[in-house]
């Protein structure tokens, strides 16, 4: 299908009374991308006694939802999906490449120039993941120069990002390898893991699986047992908190791991459990709402901290459970990332006005301290994206498939750059791009085409079935 | 004056021709508040042969700039300014008083509710300096009440913001003095200096006095000798930078430091002298652009971090430099401070679509990363009305007058709120209140009356005089 307006029907009605014949004779079109607006235009015409014939022109645009099925556009939401990811991850392996030092270029402008070669480590293990990821599982990326790209950026965070003795791993690092920044959080170490285990499964080499569960080790030490090794200093007026993002990480990492050795599913099954209830904490006022941040016990911090509500990531968190929930046939947990972490998420996090996600809310409605608050962001609208569909594929709920296609809408809408591959990652509160490039110091070669390998996967199988 | 369209003439006027008499009755109506556009109103008549009257009644719009000197707005920009500051003052005065703890709340929703008790240091200091030197200079804020606030902040900050072994300052506390957090960057410091140093001119208490002066010296020592008790660690691809906030601070505070001991004048003259210097370093580009980081010598950096402007930060700076170049007699330094500093960061970074101030650009055109670049921030335009009137006033440059003119009107019609004193502090690009708060981790009792004060104080000299 083509994208805009299609005519449906040719209208010709005739009305005979008094002698006169009269009726309309026009065209009834409709919007085939949202299925919802109609738009009537023609000539009123009428036949009178003398037989001269009136046209009046006119033209009507009517807010009618057509009552189609959703599920009509599914092999749309394929075709688009397919190819949305391919242009992101050919832009990816146009410009990104440092066949030099080996690693990738992330800060991409628009048309894929780099703008700044600094190499932020969370988008190195990101795209070494991503690469690997495709070549797995898509045939046209099990190709050489895919594969030899992920190994060169494997390479490049084992020599440079990594610190052998600490296994802390550098935020940023120059060209060359040499550190630019570290950060505190254990943010960077959990995407050098992803990246690796995935190539290990990429390439059979043992020593990526080595290294990637020596970092899962630390990683877990840092995250459940002891934070000392990360640097951060305790003040007495830091509030203890629970932040959604170090369960959600470690859950993810636990996937990987069973999908690079099964065997050790056993190892992890408790922590992985463990990471469910943390995350359930998170469920607040009367399981209205999920906060970014609680207490260890699950209680409300005060402040703004507390009042935090990030939309996008408890969506993303949805996902998450649901997957969990399927795997261990657990129907409550189910129906709780259902209807917790994604539709009150959803609800609440969509602008009604312009349309998309913001980045920030306040459950009270005092306005957020992050300035950025009510942007829409790339990622929270992949995470949605995805959620949406697997929420469809496990209940079959046409209620999903719906707000998936109004996030596809809204998506594909605003996002897509229509001469050069890749999202666009910022916008304005109105839908307008404000920063114009495609890869920056947190936007890289990961939500994009990770959701859109995802749902061409999904689409594919509720398609074809 | 009022505020709105007020009447200037009234017009009558008659033709005679061919035995018809006819022409216009009616006004002409002007806004005081920009003198921009002229409203035509009124009545054109005829009086035919037959001596009946027909009026056809008209209203025209014209974008006629009248030509009037912005000097006749004088004593409106000093009754508003003073009007502003006031409402302002009031606002912290009733609000941000923890009469518990001492110090301020800052975290004030659009009326005044405290909406966050975490005590944010930046701002602690700069309310104890804010209030201070408004008791010191301004007669009906020569009061108990203000000195007693100021005193109990003061009292606040040595007890618990402070480090006794380190001088380190807390970036934030609890309400009760606990840290959250601490940068490693010596902001909190330097406004910790300020307020101590204005309260003892205020108070003429000689611990205050001790106390300023012993953070003075860490101050000096830390950004000039040696920063490693700040905690930052050096990594080896971080490239040196002379950032711009630094010798600014210096800067800002020597002249502090002289205002309270006028003798350590001599001591200070050299650092001052180095701060100047090390501030036209970041002329770049032929004298083309102002960059907020360059290298120690005065080199452009790569990246997106070298290309970084900040206009208001620039315009900041301006005012420091043109003061320092009067008070030395310096006229060449006084050139550069309007022509570089000022007039150029103010073409670059004014938005001629929708008014008001960028708060980053890239100098190639490149995007900026920070996710608030097209952000209108309220202290940007405080700057800008404080550096355009000192500029006026040294050079009685009409054009300077102009340009605060229309810095006045975009800030006074965007940033104030009608209803509750301060202003707000961040509008989208387009001018629309995005955080509706009037304080917050960053915006506190400083920017806002800082500035009217300071505009009142010149505004009054240039009226009387």
């Amino acid at each position: 299908m083509t994208r805009g307006y299609q005519l449906i029907v040719e209208v010709d009605v005739y009305i005979c009374a008094a002698g006169i014949n009269c009726g309309t004779r026009g065209r009834i079109l409709f919007d085939n991308t949202s299925g919802r607006f109609v738009c009537v235009h023609g000539c009123f015409f009428i036949y009178l006694h003398q037989n001269q014939l009136t046209f009046v022109r006119f033209a009507l645009y009517l807010p009618v939802r057509i009552t189609m099925s959703v599920k009509s556009r599914l092999p749309e939401f394929l075709e688009k999906c397919e190819r949305e990811r391919d242009r992101a991850v050919d832009f990816w392996l146009q410009n990104s490449h440092d066949t030099e030092h080996g690693g990738f270029f992330v800060c991409l402008d628009r048309d894929g120039k780099v703008y700044d070669d600094t190499k932020y480590c969370w988008l190195q293990g990101r795209q070494v993941w991503m690469y690997c990821r495709l070549y797995n599982e898509v045939e046209k990326y099990h190709r050489q120069d895919v594969l030899q790209a992920a190994i060169a950026g494997g390479e490049f965070l084992m020599k440079h990002v990594r610190d052998p003795t600490t296994m802390k791993c550098s935020f940023a690092v120059t060209r060359d390898g040499r550190t630019v920044k570290v950060q505190r959080q254990p943010f960077s170490e959990v995407f050098y893991f992803l990246g690796l285990s995935e190539l290990y499964r990429a390439t059979g080499e043992a020593k990526y699986r080595e290294e990637a569960l020596k970092m899962m080790d630390q990683l877990v030490h840092w995250m459940t047992v002891d934070d000392s090794g990360l640097g951060r200093p305790k003040w007495p007026g830091a509030p203890d908190t629970d932040n959604m993002a170090v369960p959600m990480m470690l859950m993810c990492m636990i996937d990987q791991l069973e999908m690079m050795d099964s065997t050790l599913t056993d190892k992890y099954a408790g922590l992985a459990e463990r990471c469910v209830e943390q995350l359930l904490l998170h469920i607040q006022r009367d399981g209205t709402v999920i906060l970014e941040q609680v207490s260890p016990d699950g209680q409300e911090l005060p402040g703004s901290l507390g009042r935090l509500q990030n939309p996008g990531h408890a969506i993303e968190c949805s996902w998450f459970l649901l997957q969990y929930a399927v795997k261990h046939n657990r129907p409550d947990l189910k129906k709780t990332a259902i209807n917790n972490f994604l539709l009150q998420p959803f609800e609440s996090g969509w602008d009604d006005k312009h349309g998309g996600l913001f980045y920030f809310l306040d459950v009270d409605g005092y306005s957020p301290t992050q300035l950025e608050w009510n942007m829409k962001l790339w990622w929270p609208h992949n995470e949605a994206l995805i959620a949406f569909l697997v929420a469809y594929k496990e209940t079959k709920d046409e209620q999903m498939l719906e707000k998936f296609a109004k996030v596809f809408d809204y998506s594909f809408s605003h996002f897509v750059d229509p001469d050069h591959g890749e999202w666009y990652g910022y916008l304005s509160q109105q839908g307008e791009v404000t920063q114009r490039f495609k890869g920056g110091p947190f936007k890289g070669c990961f939500h994009v085409p990770r959701c859109l390998h995802m749902c061409t996967q999904i689409l594919r199988e509720l398609v074809t079935t």
